[in-house]
């Protein structure tokens, strides 16, 4: 697999018809992706969201769940790994991919960061990987990196417009995820009115409402989590 | 002048030698779009933010204030008037700029924006050129739109750590604003922390912290931004 997905990165087709004609050099390496983890008997979630939404702190809080998935994660950030790092502190494989000037992650970076997860014990040790894209409502939901479902994070403290000025994101999702519910008492914003607007933008999206810092909600997540894995 | 622009924006020299040659077209549009707003005695502000981080509230609460500077507004967003529209039940006139996909607003719009503004009662009747730029804190920075100060606003909610993780955004300020301060007390952040990352990644910049909602830090703000007009 790593030779077909070089070549195809290299764009000579590796003497495999994958019908990839109309897609992409981005789509191709995410189909690719998408073939190399399921042949691993994994699968992958995309995790997006403005900056501050409390991704890491989700993610946080779930490695801390004995009910959690095993999670292999690709850390995006323009730079630093301060969130990598706080990943690690909780026990997962944390690839970090800094994107430099660039405000989204691409294919060709996850396909770079599997190869690096698999180096220390192979794929077929995670039930998911997680990708946290860089924080971004806007560009990241224009690449697909191989993921299975899409999830988007809102906090309470973004307003309840969000789902309506950022619809393409929204649009995308197969789940929105409301953060930050225990600060929803001290804000003017209707969580009512927040989920009204995410299923306006997207009826088919699943909307759950959690608090990382007391729980709130986390078992739904955790189920959903569960359920996207192919066990 | 409009006559200038849009020779330039044909990529055909009008006959004026500004020494543009090593510039890129936004560039040089934002460059006029300068020179325009400072023939009509006004100066720019480009405000950039995450979504979410208050800037329309920010500036809803300055057009209340009677100690505001006479305020034209260009009101950058993907799709949706509901900014504009906030803004207009202020009493600005306000120009809606749409970028569809785009995650930034580019200097050609502005300057369709001004020539929209200009045609209700000519530029002159400001004092300053308030520039609500797409909420994203990466791409926006990229393009100089011929402000003359550029203002970031952090909300506390965001997290301390964002200067660090995002810092072409905020190494590009000139003032950066600390948002929803009234909730800090029910976060674990600490604002101190925030400025000093703001510091770190910008020792240049000048530092405010306001509270929309209480009022908290609005005179500070309100005599930065009467100190940007060129009276």
């Amino acid at each position: 697999m790593p030779e077909l997905m070089d070549g195809l990165r290299m764009g000579t087709p590796a003497g495999v018809d994958l019908n990839l004609g109309i897609l992409d050099e981005n789509d191709q390496t995410a189909v690719l992706n998408r073939a190399r983890i399921e042949g691993a008997g994994a699968r992958c979630v995309n995790i997006m969201s403005s900056p501050g939404s409390g991704k890491t702190t989700l993610l946080e809080r779930t490695l801390a769940d004995g009910r959690s998935p095993r999670i292999g994660i690709l850390e995006g950030d323009m730079t630093t790994e301060l969130d990598a790092d706080r990943l690690r502190a909780c026990g997962a494989p944390t690839v970090a991919i800094t994107t430099g000037r660039s405000c989204h992650l691409e294919a060709g970076q996850i396909a770079g960061g599997l190869e690096k997860l698999a180096e220390d014990g192979g794929l077929s040790r995670f039930d998911l990987l997680v990708i946290e894209n860089v924080g971004n409502l806007i560009c990241p939901a224009a690449y697909d990196l191989g993921e299975h479902s899409r999830v988007v994070l809102v906090a309470v403290t973004e307003g309840e417009d969000k789902p309506l000025k950022y619809p393409i994101m929204f649009h995308g999702a197969d789940l929105v995820v409301v953060t930050k519910l225990d600060i929803a008492p001290y804000l003017k914003l209707r969580v009512d009115v927040l989920k009204r607007n995410i299923a306006q933008v997207n009826p088919a999206a699943a909307i759950l409402a959690v608090s990382a810092e007391t729980g709130e909600g986390m078992d739904a997540w955790l189920d959903w989590l569960r359920g996207q894995t192919a066990a």
